[in-house]
């Protein structure tokens, strides 16, 4: 193989269709930002939107500006704004509390139209909260149900009578393997079970197309590739198919048909809304809402371009810097151009002293993070990373691996001096 | 009784030990905002607060805000803070979710503590979402559970031995009456049922005392009184001696003992924090924060002494001023400088015009709003409200009714202009 070398690199950066959009954003000079896979970076337009509703709506208005500046139709306006990224139509999707909660919602509605199964399908490797939300509710339930674990590999083989939903990340958050939504969606639906997608690792990273693939629910975070702040509101998407028999147990004031008759009976409304239970956070919402911009401007195929392509360039440079330090590549190695995507947008490497060394990168200014037992984790950006950042962070990795940066001695003498 | 006059309401002003706490809330100029019970004013240390925040916490550190900034830690933190305003203990308020969610977890977490009973009591005067959220959970575990509504002069004596929890808002959001949170707690307790107050419309509008009252579970908004803003976060408060038994179903990854470990299998956290389900939303969390400063520094017996004289102004005026015009008290007349309260910090008039009335009131710049079936509401903060804006409040009210502008045609005349 042609060796990489700085100028390979920098000619990627000159030919990038997407460079204009790292200057919509905050990134501190010299990081080398590679987390965004858990928080992305926030976009220089958010201060100041969240500014103008401080001033111009909450102040001025006050009371007034849940009509007047349009804050109660927020939850469904960006969702309307949002199922663009994720192939789903218009009143499919509604943004509003958190991941876990929307999941604990639409897992309940899936849980009764399914009245005779009892199994929630999902996989050990699902991020643990969705597996905790499931247990919660299942004793919620009186454990009439059970929460049956498979490897990624045989979850679409294992999807017999007995199983109400199929509850899956898309994206593995520690390995970045993506499954094949289309293909599980299709195995569940001839076994008669829903499906329920969480998209937090997928939305924004790569093009999703939740009818394309025929799926039934699904949820999805805003903070991660959507960059719309620590916490900021979560989202969920129901099939029109679904949503006059999706019911879920938080029926609060907002979800229901007239909110303000204040009728003593609930009532669901029509369509998507019904999930919204509560008065919606607005500060979240419109710095979710100024992020939505830059994302929605960006064409999402010239995303998933250079995603697989930083995630490949990274996977080379280690394999050619640092071949014979120990690394095991625990992504994918192919990402997939076209569906079915493979590896989202980021690349993980197992190493015994994984712990160690990414601890040494962010003292080097590489921000990547750490996943029990030995998984270093690197996220990709492509709105806001460059190729040469690629290089910069296995120059950074070849220099803490040389200098022993990563040894629990360097670490203590780091903590130290600080 | 000697007439009130205009004099008489600015001697008040001049006497009024909280009057410099108007000038810390943005308040357009000229207008009488008597909706503080719907949406609190904006505190003007707000949008500099949230600013630093998104320039020197999220855009400086990106991800290392979580801990760098002590994110993670907000929503026990600002618990503590506000744990003082409400008379509970450090570690028995979490600021977290939705008021609504919050009461969902908390009911059922008091349904599990009482398994052989199957009455949730209200009364059909609380707020809606409360009713429908308790419905939502009773349909959930299979409808064994009742919610029985009885009146508010009926709930101590409803509770029988059929009774797990008691669910009241503690304040009336369309009378404004107060519940005796202490006696009803001990009708309560006396017949083995837990209590579950909302206090949306009692927290920062007058002293609470969850311990002294022996309450078990509370829950509350930020956005009302306490001035958080729009859809700010909520709290909820469990006593000490609950937390180890009190467990609910949505179980997400921040309640659990562990979050990092990543375990399979959820395992609560000790005291409150297993009540945090997902990351919280920052933005609206530092609002909330800047927002209590100035909540912590006021008195609270000053704020409920002030409230009181607010209220009887207000009452005093409308019948010296329209005595004629056919309103009728529809709050208690009596606040209570001392518990039990009877008044919380706003006051409600029926009138059979009560729309008309309030639209041409908000069209003259005065804020109060209107429930069915003919309750005009007007809510009283007194860290920003003036005896003057009371005294203006009746001016304008005399001028409406003067004008006929509360009729349909003078409506429509002012739609037809705007």
């Amino acid at each position: 193989m042609t060796r990489i070398t700085l100028d390979t690199v920098r000619a990627l950066d000159s030919d990038d269709p997407l460079a204009g959009f790292r200057d919509r954003f905050v990134l501190p000079e010299g990081l080398v930002y590679l987390d965004g896979n858990s928080l992305g970076a926030m976009p220089k337009t958010v201060p100041d939107r969240v500014s103008a509703m401080l001033h111009d709506e909450w102040g001025r208005h006050l009371i007034g500006g849940w009509l007047k500046d349009r804050w109660m139709e927020k939850p469904l306006a960006l969702g309307d704004r949002l199922a663009r990224l994720v192939g789903a139509g218009s009143g499919e999707v509604v943004v509003v509390d958190t991941t876990s909660i929307n999941l604990f919602k639409l897992l309940s509605a899936a849980l009764a139209m399914r009245p005779d199964r009892r199994v929630i399908l999902s996989n050990p490797e699902n991020f643990p909260t969705d597996l905790y939300m499931a247990q919660g509710l299942i004793d919620q339930l009186g454990g009439r149900h059970e929460l049956r674990l498979v490897t990624e590999e045989e979850v679409a083989g294992a999807v017999d009578e007995d199983v109400a939903v199929v509850m899956l990340t898309e994206t593995n958050f520690k390995s970045g393997a993506v499954f094949d939504m289309a293909a599980v969606t299709r195995a569940a639906h001839a076994a008669g079970a829903l499906t329920l997608w969480d998209l937090a690792h997928s939305a924004g990273a790569f093009p999703v197309d939740l009818n394309g693939a025929g799926a039934d629910f699904a949820v999805g975070c805003s903070y991660k590739y959507l960059n719309a702040g620590p916490g900021g509101p979560a989202w969920m998407f129901v099939a029109s198919r679904h949503q006059e028999a999706a019911h879920q147990p938080l029926t609060g004031w907002l979800g229901h048909d007239r909110p303000f008759d204040f009728d003593l009976a609930y009532r669901p409304a029509e369509g998507i809304r019904r999930h919204v239970c509560s008065s919606p956070g607005i500060l979240g919402l419109v710095a979710f809402d100024a992020a939505l911009d830059i994302m929605l401007e960006a064409d999402m195929g010239a995303i998933r371009r250079k995603s697989v392509a930083l995630g490949d360039l990274f996977i080379a440079l280690v394999e050619q810097e640092c071949g014979e330090a120990g690394f095991t590549l625990a992504s994918p190695r192919e990402a997939g151009l076209t569906p079915p995507w493979r590896r989202g947008s980021q690349v993980s490497f197992a190493h015994p002293d994984g712990y160690g060394i990414v601890q040494a990168l962010i003292a080097r200014g590489v921000i990547g993070d750490f996943r029990d037992p030995d998984i270093m984790r690197f996220g990709f950006a492509p709105l806001y990373q460059r190729y040469e950042d690629v290089w910069q962070a296995v120059a950074e990795l070849r220099a803490v691996l040389d200098g022993g940066e990563h040894t629990a001695d360097a670490y203590r003498e780091r903590a130290s001096v600080t």
